[in-house]
């Protein structure tokens, strides 16, 4: 039974929109919190979009998934699951990027996350755009390659963009491959869909032996034959899971960058993290929640519940 | 063949932007109004929120609705039905509510139901949040319990919210069922889903004999199956349907306060109605419309698209 | 392969945030262009809705059109075709209506389109309200009667409006058949739903043996099948198609003047497309996108989704 | 004191959001209702835009000024006017337009007016774009030219739009000086501003006696003293006001089809009218309040507290 | 010099987005925190709205207000004050309220504020809709009766609402002058406009000795002459300040349940606040922000400017 | 007077919703076009927002203020201005930027304006975040330091961010006067306000000569006496106008990233401009229009008024 500290508040006794809100109403506690050392899983913001390349606004995300988060009770209604009791869950802040130095904000990230594991604590991402996924692979990898599956409409596997930019949000996965972060054999890529500028990013993905399951392939073999694939290629290796919100349809989800119309639904959206249950997951992420383009709330809504059924699966490891 | 007094004006004669946007364009009739004694089906608001735990805003619920059923015709395109045709509607005005005073508020439904009743009018309801059930069944089930097929993403039946309030947005079942105003062994509940505190209310649920089929169960057993058995639960008894907006997925329905992902869609949320044709139904509502949350109109308009299909059932009872 | 000029801009090179909305960043040529002979598709906007019998706006649709279509890149991910390495493409700008003379200006819009059918062109229209198709119709159909896939939910083959008013978005099928224009044999609508006035427009329906499907039936049936049926329908000759956004589900596509709930989705919304591939087919539209009721441009960016399938097929004829 | 079935139900007893959104809370009555003799001023709605000439939506906006009108209490503060006690109001319903027929639609409201006029009713009117103030001038000048009293940031006084359309919101008084409905001596044109074409209108108004006071002179000589002057013109004949909302800044009144920004503000749009206090109004309307384009329903509001100050001189009378 | 501890946060450090979105980025600290004793000022949040006749919402106005309040830096640009470096402030979070019991609430909100000022913390509260109020006066004046200067567009002096309910946001301040809490001889309320039911709360105003203000006096004799009379009034003796969001015009403050049209701008709206410098003032607050009613959050943004000039002003007390 | 080509289309021919979006309906010519050496004035979009350091946007502006161009016609209602009378204007495109390096977009930005000045085109600018201006001055100040009105809330002259971040939109006119671009004698700033860090930015305008004129003066001055103050500042010699547009109130133009309550209203944002008629401007810009933060579009209108104006003055140069 977890401490009643690590316990989130009930909505039962302070009505949710009272109160600061932190992730899920759990405890606010920076690196050096007295009890920090109690906690096994970390809920941490990034909230850096500098590697946006058409529609900024995940920067923004952050404070939205935070406040959108006090919606979230204490028991999965689906699995039955209680995080909070199987594990101590803690909100530990933001990394405070530089908004005009990419590179400065990657060291930031990445030296956040490696003072974050040194402490044994498990990481769950709140983005931030999906450049955020690779100074933490960067920290989280830094022994050995990791598996990864990653929901997402884009590969973000390209070389460059506007003439040799290297680091975007559409290219981090070719960087963690090549900087020996990610084991391409143990990556899986599900809801790939969209126009596409030409085949480099799947060539690549060819070349190096990732796995791409189009939205086609995904609605015309069913979910659960799809995650069973995925589950096989990642294997009971440490994997992370990399969660674009833009995976989703962006009707459910308008709240993102570059949005790709005839994707997965939301209980389809919340399905594919429920199917990954029992693997070896050493941390998660979920990217591309953009305000500016969801004042109604509901994409950062979606996006808590499935933060939550990361969650989840992150507790029963 | 209905009276041509409560035919609804049609948006060929009239354009459906004009004229006083009473409920699918019919006459509206105060209950003292000389020819009450021919109406069948009485459409009564309820613009009250009073039970509302987090999020108010049902309390502009009917005038939403009103509004968008303008675009509602004569006939329904699936079933063929003409409702106005078959019985005489009409729209029989709010319930006047104290929005300062539950237990005000809910003796004053329950008096205008009462009346409604006397003059042997079906009714059928646009809330209000689901509070607004209890009041209405005290009416309804004042002379025995009726079934019931609630379509909803929460249960209700919780004990109380706050350290003890009794009567919230979150309770009028289990309040209903205490009452003697439901036969907990003919009421099916479809759609559950979401995260929870714990399973108080489903313990109740199990111990009374109410069935709950989550959302994982309906769309794995089908739609189609799943109303089978819903129908089997109430048979051919009164039976009242409650129908909480926040049942369908909340991106076909923002206009809500307690939403929850991973829902059913649009299709769908007809589909359930038109799958209770034939039953006893002796009154129904819609509720939890909340327009603040829905500013273009979209979830006021499903409403009453269901609404519709509600009254279809209810004219050719 | 495509004349480099004829090749859109690329977002690796100039962001899709930059430089002029012509369609999809197509070259933006009139009429007089001294390159127009070129030109093998051409993208046009008919900015005109005075044919609304309820709420306008979609005279606004092509510049909101034309906004979104810079989020589409060369080559279609599901099929792979990339359509302006076949075709020469361009946007050949708007047709100038008369807003306030509806004889007027489909006597413009029949003009535009001779001229552009003379110089070999194929038109693939973005409007506009569903009465666009009718002065569209007479142009291309003027030597004989064409087929016709349409896509929608409202079959607009009544006879008229208020009284008398031959000349609505509810009335232009009606009016090509009567005038020769289309085959009704060789005519399927697909998707049609929403409560009706009556029957007046399937009567004729079948009275003149156009084929129409309702959704319960696509649903039922699944995409394929029907839509193998409607490939049987129009068979090889020469076939119009004609996407009334207002197919799609209305939480998909909000922004449309008459939506009808219980749509297909974003995925069905393209793949009825895709299904389409092989036909003779010599135009096709894409209207009722109206912006004031889409603030957000969801609704277009699907649009212009739609519209980039549309071309594929177009390309690949 | 009026019939007390004349006053508006009060926010004390039955609130705001409550009930039937006739205007003001006034009883609705159609033109052969029993009482209709009684009533000395009737609240008319023109839902129409037939003669918009770019963005249109004003068909909506009598149902959403009255639902704005529901929070509009009984007593003017700042005159301390009482006009429901002064004189027997009622909401006389929607004039029906042909949306498709801008004669035919003319026809129409003239006779309504001209019903309303022999009833001896004054009428005070919700548009519609600023072509309705013709239809109803040719019912209340029909005998002799009246003078007016004329808000708004354009003169509508152009010749013809898209080479000779003659009946657009552009030209109505300069249809109604030809037509001999207004006296152009008497009539005075207050706020205008923004870009034009060039100076046809003006030149228009000098050629005739039409006095201009554009929105600088406004600004620096101040509302009372141009105010003065334009009572000075008017005099004591009969006179009518009509006021387009965006006579008031754009930002006070966003929901409009043709805005120019640096216009007054809320305070002053209220006060132009007080100011007109004691004269011979024979009727009033605003006009051109175009819903979509103020989802919020801040225009509306305004929109109607400028009606309530219309109606409280019109009282007085 | 203010401790280091009590610094807020820099938005040169740590972009604004960034981190926990605590009142003006000051630290947050229960009533148990260990350095509470320190705390000058603390900045509350009382997420209630129970006392709302009309359209719901304040109950989220803590929240967005302190999300928009991380745009405030440290230096008042206009008076040169420094609030952070003259006395120790602190986010002390929020009232917990009973959404379904008034009373219960209203004792829970003096119990917090008898506690505060047991600590000697001066309260700067952001509610909440103006019922609010009542419950702190009960705490801050439970040993005498203090003054106010009450900024508004309503009196809130109105005896009961609904046949008889005594505490709702139109009553507050009847109730406190029944209480003894106000000293009514030194309260004075500005910017009172709009329509009135009647003259129940002016009369009462008169007969207690209460100064009302209205709107037209306001602007006719300025700001600066109409303030210093409000100095007058208030005299040297302790004065609490109630900021009705609603005083400003509703085009700058769309964000509230009651808005009354005619009103200040923002620059007005803070002016007033800077020239009560140098009164006594033992606390203020700043209500009836609703967030549902203003997406875009310029009303959370000119609340939290406004209570950032009264926290101005109170540090130099 | 001006040649016919260089004409914008009249909304009395074309709709204003009809078109390609071109700036004000000119001519859109690149910088290769075989006219353009006839070109007087260009304007030319920079959608570019690197600098920001809150919240992002800008880089959608040029193609929002386009869309709402087209609203302009061609004669000025309070000036009689006439410019495209006066001299050649066009609209150049977009330079395009590097959304991920800053430098790389400076130099681009200046490589273009080279070009335009080379080819003696006064450019009118419409950005683009506020580090644009500082790329402009590079080109048009580098044969000698210009004089500058510069109109903003904020002084935009800080050091750095983000502990040594040089280029941002809060440094570029520190930039400027060390490159040796301003004069800093002959700059002045007007509106200036809002809440500071500190008072780093006008100790140094103080040392260097810059005059800085906050809101309160110039509200207490009135507009007319603060702008002859701004003519005597920068002289007859060569001037540059930079338009913040957040130095209109928030609530006239909320679609900007830092916004400050209590600025100037519309009509002001428009006198200020004309009170430069006559000066010696050799360019302008309109930076900071954030669609993402005004999905309405009434900041674009607003902005492309103030170009308007802007060119109006450049026009009679």
């Amino acid at each position: 039974m977890s401490d009643a500290f690590f316990q989130p508040v009930s909505g039962m006794e302070l009505p949710r929109f009272a109160g600061m809100p932190s992730f899920m109403r759990l405890p606010f506690m920076d690196l050096e919190h007295d009890r920090i050392s109690e906690v096994d899983i970390g809920l941490i913001g990034v909230p850096w979009d500098s590697g946006t390349t058409n529609r900024p606004g995940p920067r923004h995300g952050p404070r939205q998934l935070r406040d959108a988060s006090t919606m979230i009770r204490a028991q999965n209604g689906a699995t039955g699951v209680r995080p909070f009791d199987l594990m101590n869950c803690a909100d530990l802040g933001d990394v405070g990027p530089n908004p005009a130095d990419i590179q400065d904000s990657m060291a930031r990230i990445t030296h956040f996350y490696d003072t974050v594991l040194s402490k044994q604590i498990m990481p769950l991402t709140a983005g931030g755009d999906h450049l955020t996924s690779l100074p933490i692979l960067r920290s989280l990898a830094k022994d050995a390659p990791v598996g990864m599956v990653h929901f997402d409409s884009h590969t973000d596997l390209y070389h460059s963009y506007f003439g040799g930019t290297m680091y975007t949000h559409g290219t981090p996965f070719r960087r963690a491959v090549e900087e020996g972060l990610l084991d391409p054999k143990r990556v899986v890529q599900i809801g790939i869909r969209g126009s596409t500028y030409d085949d480099e990013d799947t060539d690549f993905a060819k070349a190096v032996g990732i796995r791409v399951i189009r939205i086609e392939e995904f609605f015309q073999r069913g979910l659960q034959d799809v995650m069973a694939e995925a589950r096989d290629i990642v294997g009971n290796a440490p994997t992370y899971v990399s969660y674009d919100i833009d995976f989703v349809d962006p009707t459910f989800a308008p709240g993102t960058g570059t949005p790709e119309v005839g994707g997965p639904n939301s209980f389809q959206a919340l399905e594919v993290v429920r199917a990954l249950d029992g693997l070896n997951i050493i941390g998660a992420d979920l990217v591309e929640v953009s305000p500016p383009f969801d004042s109604a709330g509901g994409t950062a809504f979606l996006g808590v519940s499935i933060m939550f059924e990361l969650l989840c699966i992150m507790a029963r490891r």
